[in-house]
């Protein structure tokens, strides 16, 4: 049994939806050790977000920023949490409809990802810093 | 410590949302075999998605159908991604709000689900062929 | 190889977005035996969900509840599920969009959340009993 553990920073990204599969890559070649197994990782905080989408066509990340800035707008007369900024609280609620964390199962020493897919970093503010990603991957 | 995994292709189906609960448990008898642990099931795919919900009544799932259309409407002027048809780009952004996996705990061989839940697939295009999924079990 | 699992009862809670980390904690000390790993909650309800999100401002979660209202609003001509309720559909599709599961990385005996999250009880019902919880810790 193996479990494996890494902690990394990542570069700070403008607001909206970038492909990291890569950094996680690099971060963590254990994975290679793994047979049947899982890789988790977790974002350590709560106005950004992970999720798995399409991992080509860079229209489709940009469809996700409209899109959600629309489902979940700022300025909203009901919103009370106003002091950190109008793109704040959105953030929040944005974070929460993405995810904390993507799980992506491990076959032979490799993500078993669709060929399409890849992990997003959702950066919901207008200007973040490094975000802090905890990357484990465990399994046999 | 045990690791199961299995890779399965579901039959197609239509757009909307479908229980999948026993094709999942048919495609994994060795659940039975973990006493505390873990069952993971992943989507291959970027334009559908799983999620846990209610398995009785089919009038839940219709409005799903129903009500995530409304919220990820078809056809928006700010949409770039348009080349693969109208339903593409919201399918891809309801699949990030559903997500690509599910995970149950496993309690005495069984799948430790409420009693009113069941694992929907989430098909957000139109016309779809078999959807692959990765199935882990794991646990002592 | 540690596999650790409890299944608590929450108390009741009002409609809306609730801080649960101390619960959570309390219930399953033996986090502290896991050097490496992973804890799992899940909620065994599908009106009610878990997301992970800001622990500080009671008012973030005031505008989650006012937000989401708004995103999945009652009283809809389209819905077909209103038999239980015109706060019960809405609820399911709530739920599904927050998700039944957290899952957070174990670290030297340690919840590795950043600094201001914490786990987030949504209870999507005007009026729920106590909610099921399965909550498992696993790793080296």
């Amino acid at each position: 049994m193996n479990y494996f553990q890494k902690e990394i920073k990542l570069k700070s990204h403008n607001r909206g939806y970038h492909l990291i599969t890569t950094e996680i890559l690099n971060s963590i070649p254990e994975i290679k050790e793994i047979n049947i197994g899982m890789l988790h990782v977790f974002i350590k905080h709560t106005s950004t977000s992970l999720t798995i989408n399409e991992n080509a066509d860079p229209t489709v990340r940009m469809d996700f920023e409209s899109h959600i800035n629309k489902m979940v707008p700022e300025n909203q007369s009901y919103y009370k949490h106003t002091y950190e900024g109008a793109d704040d609280m959105p953030a929040h609620i944005k974070a929460s409809l993405m995810g904390a964390s993507v799980q992506i199962p491990i076959t032979n020493g490799k993500l078993n990802l669709g060929i399409w897919q890849g992990v997003y970093l959702c950066e919901h503010r207008n200007f973040a810093s490094g975000r802090d990603l905890v990357i484990t991957a465990f399994g046999n």
